[in-house]
């Protein structure tokens, strides 16, 4: 079993996946007299199709243990997918790229500190994956006709977090 | 000065003006395996314009006491927009219907629980008020072309909150 190791979750380090949706070196300007900052437009929302539309809704996950076995990634050909924790937990994030349709070698970020993430569309990633307690999130993602979604199975499972256990 | 009470915010009292964000009461299904719930579709987002999109941002408010003067409600009226509370602390919501272009006397409610919402586009609203500290809200609204302000001044300022003193 291939052993990997998690890294914090950075911009530059997920670019390749979606926006880390968090104030921090984001663009901002006050509103309603100085009385608010807008940390604004902090995602990439992604809504393929003549019905599509983006929708509001809230996961609540029971959490998972390190490390974990990740057997299975799935992706949304359709629409981005953005995930905001409800909590200050830390939650596990894991992508992989594409390589000709094939999930490449996950890659594993540990959101910390409020941090959001906005998965782009068609990109390979891990279901929803609290780790301390059941926790809810703010998901924004695509509602509309058509398949959106793909699931890979991995021939032999990934153990994630061999460096914090 | 006309002086308002608050009351508690409840998917009946404020369908006038929009969805109240929370799992209760809301349709859900499991997924991931059962490991995770996901209560689905909370709120009607609405973005006109050929140059439409919605927008995921950060709203970090400084707090206001109660009672409140009411000066000012503003609307919006090529999309809706989402505020969800990233704390567990109360705000305060304050809307009102429409009289012919012109705010209907304000409602005011008091959001607690981590219960969010999301007004209808054009709908009359005061600006975010958080009750208690410092407090980042996510927002999903409009981005694109047009001019999606409207702010109406009262002649005479609401007091909002008398029975919460």
């Amino acid at each position: 079993m291939i052993k990997l190791n998690t890294k914090p979750l950075t911009r530059e380090a997920f670019a390749p996946f979606g926006d880390v949706i968090e104030k921090a070196d984001a663009q901002s300007f006050p509103i309603n007299n100085g009385h608010c900052i807008r940390f604004h437009d902090l995602a990439n929302i992604e809504t393929i199709g003549d019905t599509a539309r983006s929708m509001i809704s809230i996961f609540s996950s029971k959490p998972y243990s390190l490390p974990l076995h990740l057997e299975m990634v799935e992706r949304h050909p359709l629409g981005s997918q953005a995930f905001v924790p409800l909590s200050k937990d830390p939650f596990l994030v894991i992508a992989c790229k594409d390589n000709n349709g094939i999930p490449d070698i996950p890659q594993a970020f540990i959101a910390t500190n409020w941090q959001g993430i906005n998965f782009k569309k068609n990109t390979w990633h891990g279901v929803l994956t609290p780790l301390v307690d059941v926790s809810d999130f703010l998901v924004v993602d695509r509602g509309g006709e058509g398949n959106n979604l793909e699931q890979y199975f991995f021939d032999e499972p990934y153990m994630i977090g061999s460096n914090l256990i």
